[in-house]
């Protein structure tokens, strides 16, 4: 493992770690050397003939008052798959997981979920109503929203049918489409409890319908013991106001629970005693049972991780030492640990996390991984603080069946070829 | 005070929780209602007419992408100075801090500095070269780069000259350009310790040159101490690749050093045993004292904060109850502390600090402000784990004198007008 020489640097006294430097570095940290010994040489090398970049002036300030990604990064977009909706208006992208860094997505390839096309929602004219079981019914402004005590939060949103074309088969060989319904960002908003203080609940208060202004008037029933825990009115995603097609300029953020109750374009909290069972908890977002039940209001996403990197999209390149990266996740909290396997289960070996370990939030973890070539299967496995242990597909289907299509928290295998390719597929 | 009331909601069993909102709140949370209280009624209010947004389809999926904000938050721009400096190629950008929710700065909206404008870079063809005293002088290409071990972490960086041109006089209304050479992003990169495991270091190596692939070869020495303690080469900025105005595709972090070290578009690292002196770090980036002689090699980050609501371009609207808003920093650590006061510097109270607190990164602070519409004096004053308190202006020119232009931490002064109009104003 390279990471024990690699933590001996940092701690040791600045003497000694370049005594360390000079002659130990442990094998783990050396033999990644493999990357570039082919260009070592004896002497100083030259660096390449001056570029014409390096001999010129380039554009000045004020070039880019908003600036966007070099024009060499033109694949790192948002995706979607044709055939999967019967419409453009009703769809969903894949934010481009095999590109990310970190655990914060980018807000311009976070994924979108439309229910009737993006509106061009007027911040100036728009309102948010609470009204139902309050003793004040209310319309908020913006102005309003923005005054209040704000909450700046890091969260992942996962819609529940990620993976969901994977439950029965492989389908699409791509990191992007078996696991990109999913992105993290830091939130800012204000706290629906701070909300409510405002209108009063009135006795036997227990559901809270939130409704969004696009044309769908996309509904949900949300128990109000969650929105009173940690749900936010979100009006800033990364820093800045949120994107048109992440819900500006309000939205619901509904930390851990499945993407689609949290309310993008919010216009609408009404307070009743019971759920209102909207199309999108009814014929949408349910699961069916192998018996021809469907189960109802499934919320959280329980653990689940991917390796982003070796994937489909990013092979590896021949037989040397790669860092095994990928992402773990958790609606019911922390991630507490990552384990990484070589051989498609049989073995397992604990990967490094990241910091910042946040709860409902995207998780880093890390493994070195020694390849000789020959065939592998990588699956991660992710277990949150409250101990639940993400299941293989066989588990999975062993108590759903095999008609769902939402809430796969399954492990993903990925299948590397000698050739460094890598493929999506399913264990027996 | 607000938070108290918000915390006994938080922890309280659901049952109590409601029974709080419904007849407690607490005199905080329920004041807030001034700011919607004009349209509470007494029974269900409606919504307004439904907006055209609400009865049609928006464009589908696949229209956008890659993202951009909506067009109604065009204001959001870096925006520069131009009598600041001699021409567009040399010159800086400030990043709109008034707009900044939470600590994570838009990757479109970070400040740029350039010295010899924007060079467009292929990562296909750049190299980076590292030599001198080492074992192994090397050449690393992109991909050698991104193989070794990533390191993802949440660092601000700030040019020393923020708020350069108010070290006399207050020059300039306006929190953007007051403070806005500043931004925090999620970085990920490779550890420079890493890099040099790979070369080896001779004995007696002391210092490294770090030097740019831009026009200026803009270069710094940077002790080899600090290089291995926490430096990153870095290639992503928040969950996708570099920006071009950041350096893509490679460059500096240099963890809570002022940004001039944080050598963008990264190409040559040489190792030796004293400092080159180069012409950013003698002609410029050094500091003129009272008596004639000049500071140099001055990094860290002292201690630091900014009231970001209200400020110049963000007023105050009428007396009422307000949250204060802000950030602050420290090169040295986390932030543990940060006071506001509301009349200059009298007296002093202690805002809560959002977390997640990080070292060398920025830290939201907020504070609940109940404002009758006399004039106010505004001031945050930050303390950061090694116990530095940030300085008052006065006190930072009886040690600096006032020929200097970097390095200016000290408190800023917001004077709120009793029409709510804020003004940058300095104290004697």
């Amino acid at each position: 493992m390279a990471e024990q020489p690699k933590e001996q640097l940092r701690t040791a006294p600045s003497s000694d770690r370049r005594r360390l430097l000079r002659t130990g570095m442990g094998a783990g940290v050396a033999a990644f050397a493999v990357a570039a010994s082919g260009r070592a040489r004896a002497d100083d090398p030259s660096p390449p003939a001056d570029p014409d970049w390096s001999q010129s002036l380039g554009p000045g300030i004020g070039d880019r008052v908003y600036g966007n990604p070099s024009h060499f990064e033109k694949d790192v977009i948002r995706r979607n798959v044709p055939w999967l909706t019967a419409n453009a208006e009703s769809s969903i992208s894949f934010t481009p997981l095999q590109y990310q860094q970190g655990i914060i997505t980018p807000s311009s390839v976070f994924f979108e979920r439309y229910h009737a096309g993006r509106p061009t929602v007027d911040p100036a004219q728009h309102r948010l109503m609470v009204h139902g079981m309050v003793d004040r019914p209310l319309l908020f402004t913006m102005d309003d929203i923005k005054r209040f005590p704000s909450e700046s939060r890091i969260h992942f949103i996962e819609c529940p049918a990620n993976g969901g074309m994977e439950w029965r088969a492989p389908q699409l060989n791509s990191l992007q489409y078996t696991h990109g319904m999913i992105g993290c960002a830091e939130w800012t908003g204000v706290k629906l409890s701070t909300i409510f203080a405002q209108t009063g609940l009135k006795p036997g208060a227990k559901w809270v319908l939130a409704e969004g202004a696009d044309g769908a008037h996309m509904a949900r029933s949300i128990p109000l013991d969650k929105m009173l825990d940690d749900v936010l009115l979100v009006y800033a995603q990364n820093g800045e106001a949120l994107r048109p097609e992440q819900g500006y300029p309000v939205r619901l953020v509904v930390p851990g629970w499945q993407g689609n109750v949290n309310i993008k374009w919010i216009r609408r909290l009404q307070i009743g005693d019971e759920p209102w069972y909207t199309r999108e908890e009814t014929s949408k977002y349910t699961e069916l049972m192998a018996d021809g039940k469907a189960r109802g209001f499934t919320w959280p996403i329980y653990a689940k991780s991917v390796i982003t990197f070796p994937c489909p999209e990013m092979p590896a390149k021949g037989p040397g030492i790669y860092e095994i990266r990928g992402l773990a996740w958790s609606g019911l909290g922390k991630v507490k640990q990552v384990d990484v396997s070589l051989d498609g289960g049989i073995n397992w070996t604990t990967a490094r996390l990241h910091g910042p370990i946040l709860p409902k939030a995207l998780t880093k973890f890390t493994m070195e991984w020694r390849w000789d070539g020959s065939p592998a299967l990588l699956q991660s496995r992710a277990m949150d603080e409250t101990g639940f242990v993400q299941p293989t597909l066989t588990e999975l289907r062993a108590v759903r069946g095999t008609n769902a299509i939402y809430n796969n928290n399954s492990i993903q295998t990925w299948q590397v070829k000698p050739d460094g390719s890598v493929f999506n597929v399913q264990l027996a």
